[in-house]
């Protein structure tokens, strides 16, 4: 399975009409927290990989927190990573166990999140705190094959939300955040 | 609040039999699997700290995970340590996690431990896969003024369950187990 991703910037209340007016569904809404770490023994951004802790809130919902590791790239084409994920009951003591070891919260990155879905499309609208708004157009691809038309499905949603898919960015969140 | 702790090896059996006849209740009992994880950067035998995943099954419950990391004795009299803990909805997501990391799963306790409330004591009954059977008594003193009393009164329940209190270890069961 392969995943395509697009992200470029955009003025979200645009997007939100944009939806609208093509029928999209909307999915979710959620506010996240990543606070992302540092290692005492290695350097995350060399080795490319990262550890996370997301605090995410649902609508009308509670704090749902999750600890991530996300290795490497597997390779440049498909952008995929492996990625390691578990539910947490207390966030903070995992934060104290990490601190207590030498791992150092190194950025917290929070975003207000709206999900969309289109045409086998799933549209994501970020309003990034110090970061600013884009939106992400995600699919999937059975096989290398399937690959460029998802890509160009992607570009085509792009466009149809009034966004240019030159635009497109391959930045981080916390990478557009630490280089702000 | 001082904790006092005795531990001595023990025939789990006999002892059974006289916590009937000194009519102690027994609270409940657990199937434990303590992994302990080698750390990377620093020699947790050397810096007195722990990085632990345990799992405990209930009787008739489903596995508990948590995580646990045991900081240094703040003093050596009180044996107190700081313990930061959290549930975690899956072990093994966070042993992989951990690993890859650089922190080794040095070596995994397992023990059946059955628990008895007698006069104020909390009395636990191990028996440690590749270590033995122990019994360890436990029980709070408020202050320091209070720390005698409260040992003495651990040791005359050990003498009561047909026990030495000369006979007392300080090991660990990581210790005991990986001396064996």
């Amino acid at each position: 399975m392969y995943e395509v991703e697009i992200k470029v910037p955009a003025d979200l209340e645009r997007v939100r009409g944009r939806l609208d007016e093509l029928g999209a569904t909307r999915t979710d809404a959620v506010v996240q927290a990543d606070t992302y770490y540092d290692a005492p023994h290695r350097s995350f951004p060399k080795t490319d990989e990262a550890l996370r802790i997301r605090s995410e809130r649902p609508e009308g919902g509670d704090d749902e927190m999750r600890l991530t590791y996300k290795g490497p790239l597997v390779d440049d084409e498909s952008k995929t990573r492996e990625e390691i994920e578990t539910a947490v009951a207390d966030g903070e003591k995992v934060d104290a166990i990490l601190t207590k070891l030498g791992f150092d919260a190194a950025a917290t990155v929070r975003k207000d999140r709206e999900r969309f879905a289109l045409e086998g499309y799933a549209i994501t609208l970020d309003s990034v705190n110090d970061v600013g708004e884009y939106v992400e157009v995600e699919t999937e691809a059975a096989g290398e094959a399937d690959l460029e038309s998802a890509r160009e499905g992607a570009y085509e949603i792009v466009e149809r939300l009034g966004l240019d898919p030159d635009d497109q960015i391959r930045t981080s969140y916390l990478g557009l955040l630490l280089a702000g």
